[in-house]
């Protein structure tokens, strides 16, 4: 991609009422618009992004079992009757709506009611179970607090997978594995380190239920850690019987504030008892179905690596989420120039291999703006193009997270020779 | 994909309001659910089916250019008021909703005024231009008639692109080069024998607009097609003057009832002017952004293929938009018989070739309700196994466009070879 063919721009200019870092950032670096408090569009380097921290929930998902699917947006009240959560009195985040007949009709903050109701097509044999779908689809929620960028938003994109078991041996054993998949989720996302597990409220059918909760200052939740376990308990549930149940002594302890970035929670026959979901066993009886539902959401998720990974010059992306793979800049004074011309030709080596590279190809604009709008948009490796590393037919490299490896110069063969290059790549990383 | 994993199933009920073809096929198959009149949800094998769709399509978007982006669902009053389309009575297919501090919002029913909005952050100069964004993302239209299942919807993802452009030419040279990709995608969506470039009503900015209607007996719209041409006329812009413009004759037209599956708009610089976006050119002096939008229905397409491509057994994809290449059914009595066993092995030996297979594992199904299914579902290659099959080590193939190629039979190593075989199917299709 070239600078000059890209949607967005960088820019000096944040709104006024934009009080968090991630947003700050995410604005100037040109990824993402305000539309109003607690609604983001996303720019294409934003999405790229989003797309990125998407496709790793997604793949790991797909590796335990799960199908994607699409539910909708409009929601039936009916259903939510069923399950007393219509009443504005009882869930006080709904946006409603009306069909022309003057029907309300809601915009889903979730879909557990939804997904139930869909499976009652498709589950009625012990033979059915178990089963596990999710999908990707915005969720609307009539926030007033949203004063965290990204991370608290009334309308995003949400990772929701919903299980169907026979018996509680099959759910715990899904549960488990959605668990493991979503540390290496995390694992992936490079915030694996500061991620807990983390004990959380229960509700009617398990004593607990899980979070993943990422120590981060900008997050709403605070978490008491257990280093020796590697686990976390929420601070709502934080009582002397939990720390009894899970055999950690109150001295162990040590709070942090975080960010709520999954949970998994055992909704048990909740949702399955309200909405009629049932299969028949082995002898033909009626049984219930035991259900679990498993949320990501991927822009609060991009949102924390905002604020854990940037640093005062801007974003700064792991490789794997990263819109590019490099950052291409050259020092051209006009377009056609030496300078132009052979990073022209590195830029379209690059693209022949794959390499998924942007190129900064302005025309007009100095190097201090040039190297600041790199680090700004936080791609993982810069190279940098003068009249000065032609002298020596060379590059210039740099690594957006100066310290792992300081400036180098490499060949401009080497560049461009995907193999080697990418070989060094990995190992700088 | 085991038959017995998948989340959706197949059915003989459907609701008995639903009166469209494909609505009742996509149903009964498992591809969809109707949440309410005009509101379906994509189980995972619609879903699939779908994202084939959507997959296409981004892929001929981004070969001419575009980048993909993400707006927002919930929209301010605030721009739409600026180009006079908030009021009901102006456009009165809104959603609307309400902040908590009562401020009404809209449900995105379109993205011009976003797009134009977020466009005046990044585009100053003639150096910014052209642009090209598009996105896949929920529109919401409060339609009363919803009678042509996912065809028409009062929700569904839309493809929607935008171009901004300096002058006219540089709009044509894109508004030609979109119209180019819609014929390659309708062509490789199977649909492009049917569909007709069409000349439409062109607003205050151009004289014409275009379409793309596929001729489909479901169709709400009828165009005069031109078969000399090539092209074909809108019923509401029909008359003498278009004729002569197009230098047709009214004798070598023929009426069609069609489906609009794709439309291409010049938008001029009303969108521009109204929430001011501009640009300096070469000499410093503000001028108008030149726009224009471009919209395809993915729903509404695989709402048209099945009613076109569908037979009285039930739906047929085309290979590059089937959910499946290949749909392998095992006639075993049960678990861990030969017939079972010798299946699994050549599934197992599909997958590792990525051959992309659902298999229908199914114990206690009788022979014809697995082959119907087979036909309802409408993966393109079915291969049976039973024990007659087994004693000449073969499997029979048959292609679910059974004039194509009749049944035939085929070694079992041989439809494992993934080479062999893909090539022996590419040629069949």
């Amino acid at each position: 991609m070239k600078f000059t063919n890209s949607f967005s721009k960088t820019s000096k200019d944040v709104p006024s009422d934009e009080q968090s870092k991630n947003a700050k950032l995410l604005i100037r670096a040109g990824y993402i618009h305000k539309e109003m408090a607690g609604v983001y569009s996303f720019t294409p380097i934003g999405y790229k992004t989003l797309q990125n921290i998407i496709r790793i929930i997604r793949e790991e998902m797909n590796k335990i079992g799960g199908e994607e699917m699409f539910m909708t947006t409009l929601q039936d009240s009916n259903l939510y009757k069923k399950t007393d959560r219509w009443d504005d009195g009882k869930v006080d985040i709904w946006f409603k709506t009306k069909l022309k007949n003057d029907t309300e009709i809601g915009m889903g903050f979730t879909h557990e009611e939804d997904i139930t109701n869909i499976a009652t097509r498709f589950i009625n044999s012990y033979k059915d179970l178990p089963k596990m779908a999710y999908q990707f689809q915005n969720k609307f929620r009539n926030e007033t607090r949203a004063k965290s960028g990204i991370m608290r938003t009334k309308e995003f994109i949400m990772k929701d997978l919903y299980s169907f078991s026979k018996d509680v041996e099959q759910h715990e054993a899904i549960y488990n594995k959605v668990s493991d998949a979503y540390v290496t989720i995390f694992k992936r996302l490079g915030i694996g380190e500061k991620t807990h597990k983390t004990f959380a409220s229960g509700g009617s059918f398990a004593k607990y239920s899980h979070e993943f909760q990422t120590v981060c200052e900008a997050g709403e939740d605070e978490v008491y850690v257990c280093d020796r376990l590697c686990i976390a308990i929420n601070k709502e549930v934080f009582n002397n019987e939990v720390l009894k149940d899970l055999g950690i002594s109150q001295g162990e302890v040590r709070v942090e504030v975080t960010s709520e970035v999954g949970n998994i929670f055992s909704l048990g026959t909740k949702f399955s008892s309200a909405l009629n979901l049932k299969y028949k066993d082995h002898v033909g009886t009626d049984q219930k179905v035991i259900m679990g539902s498993y949320g990501i959401g991927p822009a609060r998720v991009m949102g924390v690596m905002c604020e854990l990974m940037s640093d005062e010059a801007g974003l700064v992306w792991p490789h794997e989420v990263a819109p590019y793979a490099l950052h291409l800049v050259s020092l051209h004074k006009e377009e056609g120039d030496e300078v132009y011309n052979y990073t022209k030709d590195i830029y379209e080596k690059l693209i022949q291999n794959n390499i998924d590279v942007i190129w900064d190809d302005r025309t007009g604009h100095g190097t201090g703006e040039k190297l600041g709008d790199a680090d700004l948009m936080g791609v993982p490796m810069r190279v940098l193009v003068s009249a000065k590393t032609i002298l020596e037919d060379s590059v210039e490299i740099k690594e957006r997270l100066q310290n792992k490896n300081p400036d180098q110069k490499r060949s401009a063969g080497e560049i461009t020779k995907t193999e080697v290059f990418l070989k060094s790549y990995s190992e700088g990383c």
